[in-house]
C-alpha cells in the first residue's frame, strides 16, 4: 500500500466515496472499516433521494440499487468511477457515463465469493420450496409431526437459466445431490459443444443457448434464473416460458426481479401450474410484504441477501477500498471489471 | 409377486399391519396405497393411546414414535415383526421382544433415500442458521433490503457427530461447498485410519472416535448430531460438549431430541455462546410451539420431517408392504435390518 507516500503529502485533497442508499448496510460499514486508516479517503452514505443534491462532490460512487440515468450523471461533475457492490449494473446509463468520461465497473462475482454466496442462497431457496417451508411452520404451530411430506433435490432436474459465475458455482454444488443439470448461455466457451457433455468439468448434462430455453424449461423440476438483467433478459420468464415448465415445477430467482414477468408467474402459481416460487429479488425493492403473490402457497421471499454474506461483503469492501486508493493515487484500477 | 398363488387361496387368513399413531401421515397412506391390490393384507392406523387395546390383533407393527415397552409387547400375542418406518428403534424394548419371539427391524436408511433426505435437511437447517432465517423474515416485513448479512457454508468447518449413513451422504454433499469435515464414529472401517485422510473417498478431513468429540467440537463452526439414540448417546451434547464448542458456532440436530441436553443448549444459546440451533427433532414430540427455547434468536425448528420426503416415504412404504407380503407367505424378510 502507498499509504506512507501519501501521508507525506498531507495537503493532497481528500477523495470522496459515496454509497447510494441506506440498504445493504454492511456494504458501507465494511468499506468504512477497511478504509479507516486512510484519512484522505472519505466514505459517505446517503438516502437515495439525497443523491442528486450531493453527487457533484464525489469521485467514486457505489450505486447499489440507485437508478443512475443521464440526468444524474450530468450532475456528477467530479465523478471518475461508478461501480456496483456486486455485479448488477442495470440501473446505470453506461452510454451517458462514457460520454461524461466516467468509468463504470462491476466486481467480478467469482473473485469475491459473491457467486458462491448466491449459489448457496439459491440452493437454500430450492430446499425451502421442496420441503414446503410455509407448511412446515404451520405444522410446528399445530403440533403436527412428520408432515408435510417434502421432496428431495436428489433425483431432480435443475435448469440453470444463464450459466455465468453463479451458475458454475451452483452446478458444482448441486452435482453431488444427484441432480441432473441443464443450462443455457448465450455463448459457451467452445461453440461446437452445445448440448453435449461439456468441458467445464462435466458440470452440465445438457447445454443450450437461449433458443433451447423453452425445451429445457419443459424438462426441469426446478428452474433457477441466474441471468443478468438487460434489454434481452427483462421479462424473459414470461407466460410462454412459465407455461412451458412442467406442472408442479419450482421457480427460483436469485438474479433480478425484472427477469420474471409478474403477471405470468402470479397466474401460473394461482392455477397450480407452478408448484412454488422462491425469490431473493423482486420487481420493486424493497418489495411490499403484503403483495398478494406472497400470500400464495409455497411462495418464499428473502430480502435480497443472496450475495450479502460476511465472506463476500468483506471481500467486496476491500475491492471498493482498493479502488478508492487507486483513484486517489491516479493508478489504474485492478480487480474490478470495467464495462466502458 | 406371489399374488396369483395367494388369490387362489381366498380362505387364507388376513395378515394385519398396524401403524402406531396418526403422525407421519404419509407413512401409512403410501403403505396402504402400495398394498391396495393385496386384499389379504389389512393396514390400520390408530392413535397412540389406542395401541394397547388392539395390539393383540396384529401381526406386524410399524412403531413410529410409539414407546414399545415390555408391558405392551406382552399384549402383542400374535405379533411377528416390530419395525420402524426409518431407522430409530430407541422406543422399543428389544430384549422383551426377543423373549416374546418377536423380530425387531429397522429399514436401512442408505437403501431408501432416508439418509439422503436427512442429509439434505441438515444442510437446509445449517443454511437457515447461517443466513439467519428469522431475521430475514423480519427484514422482509420491515422492508429492509440487503440485510441481515449472513454467512456462507464456504470456508466453514463442520463436525459430523456420528458418521453413519446420514453422515456419509452429508459429507458427500458438503464437500463441494468448500467445507472442512470432521467426523467421529465409534469404530471406523479400518482401525488404524483414525485422524488420517480416510478411505471413504476422502470425504472426511479428520476422523475420530467419541474420545475426540470435545476436541472436534472446539474446531468446528457447525456441529451436526447424526447419532442414533441409545444409552451411550442420550444427552451426549451436554454442558461440557456445548461449552467446548467455539463461541458463535451453530448446532444442528437431525437425529433424535434426546441427544441434546436441553438445559445446556438453552443456557449456551441464551448467553450467546451458541450462535444458533436448528432442530428437526425435539425433546418431546410434537414439541410445544411456545417453548421458550424457540423464542431465542436464531433458533429454527422443523416438524421432524428430515426423512419425510416423497422419495424416501414411497421407498419405505414398499419395504413395509413387501415385509407384510413376506410375513403372509411365511418367507424370510429381505431389505430390512433385523436387530434381534
Amino acid at each position: 500500500m502507498a499509504i506512507e507516500t501519501l501521508e507525506k503529502a498531507p495537503n493532497k485533497p481528500v477523495s470522496r466515496v459515496l454509497f447510494c442508499g441506506l440498504h445493504f448496510p454492511h456494504s458501507y460499514k465494511y468499506t468504512i472499516e477497511y478504509l479507516q486508516k486512510y484519512p484522505f479517503i472519505q466514505v459517505d452514505v446517503v438516502p437515495l433521494e439525497k443523491v442528486p443534491e450531493i453527487i457533484h462532490q464525489y469521485h467514486l460512487c457505489v450505486v447499489k440499487m440507485c437508478r443512475f440515468d443521464s440526468a444524474l450523471i450530468a450532475k456528477a461533475s467530479q465523478m471518475k468511477l461508478l461501480m456496483q457492490f456486486g455485479v448488477g449494473l442495470e440501473g446505470v446509463d453506461i452510454e451517458a457515463a462514457t460520454e461524461n468520461k466516467i468509468k463504470v465497473a462491476r466486481i467480478p462475482g467469482s473473485t469475491t465469493g459473491n457467486s458462491v454466496s448466491c449459489a448457496e442462497m439459491s440452493i437454500y431457496l430450492m430446499m425451502g420450496l421442496l420441503r414446503r417451508q410455509k407448511e412446515m411452520e404451520i405444522a410446528v404451530k399445530q403440533r403436527a409431526l412428520g408432515a408435510p411430506t417434502g421432496e428431495t433435490l436428489f433425483g431432480k432436474t435443475v435448469f440453470i437459466l444463464g450459466f455465468g459465475a453463479i451458475g458454475v458455482d451452483l452446478a458444482k454444488r448441486l452435482r453431488p445431490f444427484g441432480v441432473k443439470i441443464l443450462a443455457t448461455k448465450r455463448k459457451w466457451p467452445s461453440d461446437d459443444s452445445c448440448c453435449s457433455t461439456d468441458e467445464i468439468g462435466g458440470l452440465v448434462d445438457k447445454k443450450g443457448t437461449p433458443e433451447n430455453m423453452y425445451e429445457f424449461a419443459g424438462e426441469a423440476d426446478i428452474v433457477v434464473a441466474c441471468l443478468s438483467l438487460n434489454k434481452e433478459t427483462a421479462g424473459v420468464v414470461d407466460a410462454k416460458f412459465v407455461s412451458s415448465m412442467k406442472k408442479g415445477s419450482l421457480l427460483v430467482n436469485i438474479a433480478r426481479g425484472g427477469i420474471l414477468d409478474y403477471n405470468a408467474v402470479y397466474q401460473h402459481l394461482e392455477k397450480g401450474h407452478l408448484g412454488g416460487l422462491g425469490i431473493d429479488v423482486a420487481w420493486f425493492e424493497p418489495f411490499d410484504p403484503d403483495d398478494p403473490i406472497l400470500k400464495l402457497p409455497n411462495v418464499l421471499i428473502t430480502p435480497h441477501v443472496g450475495g450479502v454474506t460476511e465472506c463476500s461483503y468483506r471481500a467486496m469492501a476491500k475491492v471498493v477500498g482498493d479502488c478508492a486508493l487507486q483513484l486517489h493515487e491516479g493508478k489504474p484500477f485492478t480487480v474490478i471489471e470495467l464495462v466502458n
